[in-house]
């Protein structure tokens, strides 16, 4: 389960609630009791409300995937694919870790991970809904009320940071019905430990990315640091394991079939509640509409860098991110055309407007904003084919380096504190990493193919919808011509600089001025079409102070109409800490096929063709032909368990989240769904919407006898 | 499960048997009493070796299909695909019945089955071993012993024969150990009754094919007629519809998981003896070799006779053949691959050869005939590539033709008794049918760019294992050159006048002389090259003579190996009457995936998307939408059961076969095998070898609701 380059943005439908849906807050899960029992939890669902006790005090973010302590030395278990980043990032041509995996043997042996990579340990949520719309009036304009809530929200961050070593955040829950401030310690040393052979950690690759059968050893461990005195600080020599106040103990025997399982992380976001309007137009206009283009995203790149050459290299992680996106929603809309979803959404709805009909009070607090929510919507959905050829444009990573340098010279002329997110203090580390990552990532003949598309696409817009002065500094006709354009932009990227990281670095530290008298063509059309374009993202900013406005009420009349139906209601998933749980289960993904729950050495080996991504390496593959199991052997399976399938409900950010069983003991790590499932993040289907996770039986398997990581399972405590 | 256009004629190895292998004699069924008995069957093992007697007198032969009677009146059921060429006879542009389906209400709108449909009932089965090796001496050459062989056949065969109305033959088992004389009742009067709609009976088409999980409805009724005195007579307005002893009563529940299963039918060739030299040979030379040339065969019909063409509608059933072919080699090739059926064959002739070593004797009695058989199979496929390209070049109608034909005038010189079989009074209409079908499968071009293409490959063999009088006649030199064929066959093609059907026929009754004086260049080449091809022939019939003597003393140290095993052992299949039986079961196709025994209406509609082979019927969809099952609703499955999976050992020839439960009640049609099972021909595997059948409670509830066929559900005995 790969993130999505494009994060669908969109709004509310409601759903009758069915077993093992649902990623909880885990203040909510007391009254949820009756329900966790029955799966089979034997810890008491109050103990899950402690973020700083045992379990939750285990768990830990990544920052877009989850994590957890598996020992008192600070080791952290993820998936595999969320650590590529350090492993690649600490491979060399000739010492290539991400192909022979990496293990240290002791702490001096660890490895700096990835700049940027942390370690965020959640220890406290607050709830600031009154805070945060403590000055909020009802007849408040959208940009008004947006620019007031971002101003409330920025105090409440800025205070809780002036503890050092903490990150905060603000997160909105039901699209703005309850603000939650959530603190978390940052621990920033951190370092790689151990990450199996790529032919374990990546076995299948992206053509086994989504399905089952699965046979994937997607696990690898960091370690956390801090300073002798036990504070985050920057990587230092002399830094020490951080000693969490909890960490899991590891079943070496993974689950049986039918064991309750329970998954703690940060999964990204859904949309359980959003209209049938939107559904509608998402599943037959923006995702079909949107897929072509990104098919002619991909087919450029394709053409212009073909296999093999360097341009391919700097765009690989760009074209795997597109093709994730086309599976992904090719997916979403296979299910959506066979399925019942739509028709659903319309059912629930008429049940809604049947229960507001008989109950007058009700009718009267909800009945409005639902009428002004839909008319919103439709507005909204007026603009959005605009939108996404604007998003389009926005790719070319040019232009939009020098849009954001000269709004960040504009940002910097106004106090920290009342600066745009993205553009504060505490974001120009991360700021100048993108800046650097530049050159890896752009090749010059693709970049300008792509533009070239993408700005012809735009140019389809009638005049009104255009950007006027992008139009003018591009010398842009009503009628689009293309060797025109084509011509413009050779000359713009020849004369350029921007290529140059120094040059782009230096750019960060230079005043408006310097920009308004910059003879560099991308800074001058960063300059030139400036105001336009801020003009449109406050039309944006209203229209999202509008729907701060309305979604809140419209998910107030859905949690009054749940209370009425006696079912608890979750908020959409919003990147902060959720527990999900259900029970290992297969499922049928159609008439006379049934997909088990488990996966064997035995499966692993039979798609081993010796090629990438199924290329097992020759030690595994001798250990299986010599059953060489030892006591991961698992009975009923005769075999050791590789990968297996649970009813959990999570989604993309739920990656590297360890799975807890019934008391709450390490049984393996959650790295995928299944095919079926991608439209879950719009559509709980239990009878198709499955976790994929790697079993610890497997791990410990491959930690012992491929790896040798023995140093490792001592540190850990292992139940056998 | 369609019937390879191409025979492989090869030769043998022992496997242990196990749970429900065997392809067994009825005689030989009361010796596996017990596990008959264990597997669930009701009825006394003794009764099934009666051949006249209730449940084997309701079974018969359609000649490549199986099938059985369903009612008092000779209603036959069969499969879909077994009545096609009738179906097909039966329907022009305007009524196309393979579309539209057909019923008759009553017996006057029954209509006549495609020329040369028979129902054969097998009323004796006997065996004259003795008789057919009679006058066989040890020290005959091999080509004296075959033509002893087929003398002392064609005696039996023809004194069977003296009666009226039968057809008899001598079949071969364990590769001549055994003969059988089998008498069956010919009946030449069959009509076709009732089919389903194309949609229903073919759903799921070629794509489908070998496949699960499966949705076909792949079931046709015919009814047979006899005279009014009760002969197998040629149709006749007069005739009346036959009486059989015996008919199946019909269950209407079909079958549940792990229920017994019965299958008696006409399963066409195996080859579970092979040696394991030969098993190496076939799929690690053969198999890929031939497959290559059947590539190119396809490519050329493809190109040369696009989709849509009236082209493409004469080489359909060649190409559906061919890519049948392609499919089920490919199957096998992957099978052969992923298994260890080879090593296994190693293994076991290593246990006979240890055997053999600690019994003395036996190895007097064995050992030298199993080198004997070994070191002929080694010059055998000495010749393999030469067989092959010359069996290429023999699919050019024009040249094929005219060799039958000359043929026949030579061997009319004889006696009816000595004339090669094929040639006898006996086989004149099938031989005129063949003449007759030429045309509707016959296109210039197509023809001219396969001889081209056959006769370049043909070229290539070395000089000595060349056909010197072909290539006299066609001015192919040592390096052939395609520019003077191409002119040489664009001549041929001009002049001859076999194209025409009145002048085929009229040359089955010319003499020798007639043809000898011809000047159709296709006569001419087949007059030239008659004495060098025959003298060919009697070369292979003398390496059959040799086999003819080689295979039974390896199969009696086979009897003997399974003997001292313990084992019973059954002969490979001959086209001849065999019970298979096992229960109803899923498989593990794959590591994470299990195939359920059963498919449902709700599979089928899911996997209808409008467009051919996946096209079912409106009024299906609409009653599945309603679940308008009735009482055949199936509780478990929530549905009414539509296909299933069993382990009986079947194959080719047993398609159509009826499935029989406990108690020989009729529960559904065997019609295809899955996938894993091609390879069964040559190696039984108990894990992944199934039949795929069609409930007969979707025959029912497709009948009463769908077709209204209910005649014939009255006309049955149904048992609900």
């Amino acid at each position: 389960m790969k993130k999505l380059l494009i994060s669908a943005a969109l709004s509310v439908a409601a759903l009758p609630l069915v077993a093992d849906e649902g990623m909880w807050q885990p203040h909510q899960l007391p009254s949820l009791k009756k329900e966790l029992k029955k799966a089979g939890l034997k810890l008491n669902p109050n103990d899950l409300t402690e973020l700083t006790e045992f379990p939750m005090g285990a768990i830990v973010s990544l920052g877009g995937c989850s994590a957890a302590f598996l020992s008192p030395q600070g080791l952290v278990a993820t998936n595999h694919h969320c650590t590529y980043g350090s492993i690649q990032f600490n491979s060399t041509a000739e010492n290539n870790l991400i192909e022979k995996g990496f293990l240290a043997k002791n702490l001096s042996e660890e490895l700096k991970a990835a700049p940027g990579s942390r370690v965020y340990v959640t220890e406290q949520v607050s709830d600031v809904t009154n805070k945060v719309l403590n000055n909020i009036k009802e007849n408040m304009s959208g940009i008004d009320r947006y620019k007031a809530i971002e101003k409330n929200r920025k105090a409440l961050i800025s205070g809780c940071e002036s503890e050092a070593g903490y990150r905060c955040r603000v997160s909105a829950f039901h699209g703005g019905l309850e603000y939650y401030l959530i603190k978390q310690m940052e621990i920033k040393d951190v370092r790689l430990v151990y990450a199996p052979a790529g032919s374990i950690g990546k076995y299948g690759g992206d053509i086994d990315n989504w399905m089952w059968p699965r046979h994937t050893g997607d696990f690898s461990f960091y370690r956390a640091y801090v300073s002798k005195d036990g504070k985050p600080v920057e990587y230092s020599e002399d830094n020490v394991p951080y000693k969490p106040k909890h960490f899991l103990k590891v079943n070496a025997n993974g689950v049986e079939e039918g064991d309750f399982v329970m998954i703690a992380g940060y999964p990204g976001s859904t949309n359980r509640y959003r209209t049938s309007v939107e559904v509608k137009n998402q599943f037959e206009w923006y995702y079909p509409t949107f897929r072509k283009l990104v098919h002619n995203y991909i087919d450029i790149i394709e053409k212009n860098a073909p296999e093999g050459s360097d341009a391919r290299v700097k765009y690989a992680s760009t074209l795997a991110s597109l093709n994730n996106v086309e599976k992904n929603w090719g997916s979403m809309m296979e299910s959506y055309g066979k399925g019942d979803f739509y028709q659903r959404k319309v059912v629930t709805e008429s049940k809604l407007a049947n229960w507001l009909d008989a109950d007058k009070a009700m009718s009267q607090k909800h009945r409005s904003s639902i009428e002004a929510l839909n008319a919103l919507i439709e507005e909204d959905q007026k603009e959005q084919e605009t939108e996404m050829k604007l998003w389009a444009m926005g790719r070319d990573a040019l232009s939009s380096t020098a849009a954001r340098l000269y709004r960040l010279a504009l940002e910097k002329q106004k106090p920290d504190a009342e600066r745009e997110p993205g553009y504060q203090e505490r974001d120009m580390t991360r700021f100048k990493e993108g800046l650097k990552r530049f050159n890896r990532r752009w090749d010059e003949k693709v970049a300008k193919e792509l533009y070239k598309f993408f700005v012809a696409e735009y140019a389809t817009l009638p005049m009104d919808m255009r950007v006027k002065s992008f139009d003018k500094a591009m010398n842009i006709e009503e009628t689009f011509n293309a060797d025109n354009f084509a011509k413009t932009i050779d000359s713009m990227f020849s004369k350029t600089k921007l290529t140059d990281e120094a040059v782009r670095l230096a750019w960060m530290n230079k005043s408006v001025e310097d920009f308004k008298k910059s003879n560099d063509p991308f800074i001058q059309l960063a300059v030139a079409t400036y105001d336009e374009n801020y003009q449109r993202e406050l039309k944006n900013k209203q229209r999202s102070g509008q729907f701060q406005q309305l979604r809140p009420k419209y998910m107030a009349a859905m949690i009054d109409f749940y209370a009425h139906l006696d079912k608890p209601i979750y908020a959409d998933a919003n990147s902060t800490l959720r527990v999900t749980y259900g029970n290992v289960k297969g499922y049928s993904p159609k008439d006379g096929i049934y997909a088990t729950p488990f996966t064997t050495l035995e499966g692993l080996l039979a798609k081993h063709t010796g090629k990438e991504p199924f290329n097992s390496p020759a030690v595994q593959n001798k250990l299986i032909k010599d059953k060489a199991y030892g006591k991961y052997l698992n009975k009923k399976l005769n075999s050791v368990q590789v990968n297996y399938l649970t009813t959990v409900d999570i989604t993309g950010g739920n990656s590297g989240s360890s799975t807890l069983n019934n008391r709450a003991e390490f049984v393996g790590l959650v790295f995928d769904g299944n095919y079926e499932s991608i439209i879950g993040d719009w559509d709980y289907d239990p009878k198709l919407k499955r976790g994929i996770h790697v079993s610890s039986a497997y791990m410990l398997w491959v930690m012992e006898n491929i790896d040798k990581a023995t140093n490792l399972i001592d540190e850990m405590v292992i139940i056998r």
